[in-house]
């Protein structure tokens, strides 16, 4: 597990340091609080705060409708009646922050989403780890024929030994003389007194881009729920989506009546244009509609006939 | 003070519902949970949830800076640095929630800042309370001559007792009118039975900019600062600067190391533009400059003599 | 119309200055440009500026995808995947800039689209003129029943003259007591000299919400998008729905191919949760689905029903 | 100039493009649309397109200041006053869309701007070119030993050649390992038929974070601003420093009245906190204050020091 020694004795400060508040608390959560949630082969994800719960998400939207919410009287029912209808704000209300170590080709895909608080780790301030991601041999799969941004079979055994020893070789080297351009013993003091060291904001460029950082990334629900179901969607690459599906994970313990509103409503939701619920409404009515004159291209059609569970 | 029945149930009930945590907890702030602090007539402020502390700011900064922060061992001088360079990322990392009551003609200027989370009363979906800001005589002042967007001398007591008067009997018959097109009971019967009412949606156009309405706000502490930057400072209309002075409070109590650092780097600070500068190393040294050829305008040479504390 | 004469001053300017330029150009977005779509009775529309067009959508996606896009050849096919697939990066480089007059109160719904640049018209500063909305007859509506949200039956004509009395009356003299308090002349001299005028900033609160406000209001193609979908539905409320109405016909003209994917998977389109899905699959292959057992409360039940072309 | 046929092509087709328009046109910039502004060794900005230029900037504040603005006649004036108060939202009414090559350590800074539009060259979906950033020998620079985050001295010559010879071996072997780990053909075809290739998503990993990549970046500008006053400013590290400045250049022609306002308010400008102020009106009434007893920090009073241009 590639926590640090401080980072350890932080954890254990603060399991030690329970207090009393009159906030709301989600014992399932505290129960997580600060654990690293192992990920990939060096990865990890911890909770380390959170605000609110299923409560506070009620709350908001009962504001919004004061006095004119005798009717809905179950939070779950609620819950969902706001899920299914694309309400968002009360999603807002609640707010958590993770500490996250990954890959940093993982943390180019993931920073793109923007509405998140983040504070990474900084190369040009400090010293990078020897720590990179090597894929297990399962995972080290070939370019999808059928899709431009997908995997395909996994690779036999001679090519993926070839490639893993690649990938080993190269991180190793490179980060050597990353070591070697800085010429900074642990203490600071220069390994080879003859030599000047390289800027750190300099020498960080030679590292491979399997190489680990790490940060704090703060999202409110809503947002959160807006990763994962871009990010734990199969369509999301598997070394991402790993991190995602640890996430659901720590949102099942905290908002369980959210999570299980948002895995029926977006996960496995899908979404038909007016011509593909024209056809549906036909087909139930009995009619042998036909894609040639359908209004939907070939593919479309395809992928209709795969959602209704039909042979195309 | 205009909170609720149900409020006051609610938070009886909230402040009942100790739990224990592992979460950053604040007891200066826990003491203010729930609780409404007065502001103008009717509204108020009220912290409903909070998320991180001082150490939450200090961590995340500690997590860029890595193994190099070695050097600065001492929190609020940390705290001091990021916020004298305008550091924001760290500052993201705290947020924080309130309930707030206040007129429309105000949370019109709130809304704008965009960077928070708000769940307002709907007047579409319920009732609106008869509940309008009047100010206090002393409130009360003319147009300034200088500012176009400022207040002037406040008004003698014939004038503002005729204002007063105004804003009262509009607010009233417009409210009674509201009232009258809802056609509605407290039991949501009809009033007149022979009548229609209008739509909630519709009749709600016909009540004053100075009607209260309510929201949940939530934000991180950096946009927090934003607003309060803005709307604490002595440009800002009274009547939401009252609200900014309550959170103000609120900051002091929640995150006080920031709170220093806020009114000495922001509230009580200015900025010199580089001619400026120039001018008071200028004088510094001795030298007898002048507006004219100084490369100031007459406006902005009277703002910089004000600034340094010389007759202009 | 209302538009001031400084504003048509601006717009015979603007008409007359053709230039040439390099950017993407849509002609017939250029023929509405600066020219008001007349919305509700003193409202309108227009576009100031405009950035991109169809291609500039295909040219970001194609740098995305860069060497690998030889496979999609055409555009338009290429704009209806990515709005069926939920991309959103490459609508976001277009821009639009429209002036809008509006009422207060949708106004006050419209800027919770938080991702677009506002500059309202400043009643801390200027004037407010004498122009509110009153509603046409037919959009006098009655509260739905159904729907604590919404509208029902038109209010018939003696109920509807009462309400159109009260509005008119009240908006009137709100204003009537707006400018006594103001006490201000055309020319900026006080009307009675005995008297001292009230601040702009504290008399506008005595106006009541269907007064008319303006704005600029700039938005990427896919931010606006998210607010026609949401604004442009049937459950918007008439008198916001009537300014999305009259956008989406703006952007039939500037982003053709993207406004038909938009209409097909987006404004026509409904989401079918898991449990959705799975009923519509069983009902295809002949089941006889009955809602008790199905999973879906009565509420979901019947909303499926409906969607799907079936008596519930 | 690292810029691909196919732009080369794009480029010539947009030059021949000239189309009337009634939109605002900035000659200045028409000139420099499209052509790329090279930076570093391989790296370029181009400007693709734009909306608005200082004239949308004054429109837009004067629609705020409404009737009253008839004070301050003059454009430039008015820019100037609402860069040295701090308003925003009028300079948010004018956008601009670059295309950018730059490396991909680069690109992990720049995206740290949030609020900005951008779609990046997909290396799930594409290959990457075997193009990487390798700095001049006069910017390889130690560590600073005074600044954590900075450079010191640039490195003598047989050290500097040590580098140079470390970053073009490993961005040279890793990308060679790249090409190997596809086994791709540039028509697609396996260049050894007996193996299979990596996905691309998994074999860019094994690239170093010198290798350029490129992007659509798009943003209004007051963020453009943000994005210019922190990376065009001395601290920033060099290598985003020259796209800041190359940035500035673009909008010196763009805006020139916005640009000189942000010149002086923002680029050269310093903030006092009310301690320095405070000591600064001291010593300009001529009190010998001293470090000891100011209030400030021995940092912060080296700071105000070298400020004011005195010595220390």
């Amino acid at each position: 597990m590639a926590i640090t020694d401080a980072q350890r004795l932080e954890l254990a400060e603060a399991k030690a340091g329970r207090s009393e508040t009159l906030r709301p608390t989600v014992p399932a959560l505290e129960a997580m609080l600060f654990e690293p949630i192992p990920v990939l082969d060096h990865g990890f994800v911890r909770v380390i705060d959170y605000m609110g719960d299923d409560g506070a998400v009620v709350q908001a939207a009962r504001v919004s409708y004061g006095r004119g919410t005798k009717a809905v009287t179950e939070d779950r029912g609620l819950i969902r009646y706001l899920m299914r209808h694309w309400h968002s704000t009360p999603f807002e209300m609640c707010e958590i922050k993770f500490h996250v170590k990954l890959p940093i080709f993982v943390a180019r895909q993931w920073i793109r989403h923007r509405m998140a608080n983040v504070n990474e780790y900084s190369a040009r301030y400090s010293l990078m780890d020897r720590e990179f991601y090597i894929p297990a041999p399962e995972q080290l799969a070939a370019q999808s024929v059928v899709n431009r941004q997908g995997r395909g079979a996994v690779l036999d055994g001679a090519d993926a030994a070839h490639v893993l020893d690649l990938l080993r070789r190269d991180a190793n080297q490179t980060y050597d003389h990353y070591e070697d351009m800085l010429n900074e013993a642990p203490d600071g003091t220069p390994r080879d007194p003859a030599r000047q060291g390289l800027a750190r904001e300099l020498a960080r460029m030679n590292l491979t881009l399997n190489t680990y950082t790490q940060w704090y990334w703060k999202a409110d629900l809503h947002n959160l729920l807006g990763f994962l179901r871009l990010r734990a969607d199969s369509h999301a690459q598997y070394e991402i989506r790993v991190y995602a599906e640890a996430m659901m994970g720590v949102v099942e313990a905290w908002v369980p009546a959210v999570a299980e509103a948002f895995r029926d409503y977006r996960l496995g939701a899908v979404t038909f244009s007016a011509q593909m619920l024209d056809i549906t409404r036909r087909l139930l009515a009995g009619e042998a509609v036909q894609q040639r004159g359908s209004g939907l291209s070939p593919r479309e059609w395809r992928e209709l006939m795969q959602t209704l569970g039909r042979e195309a």
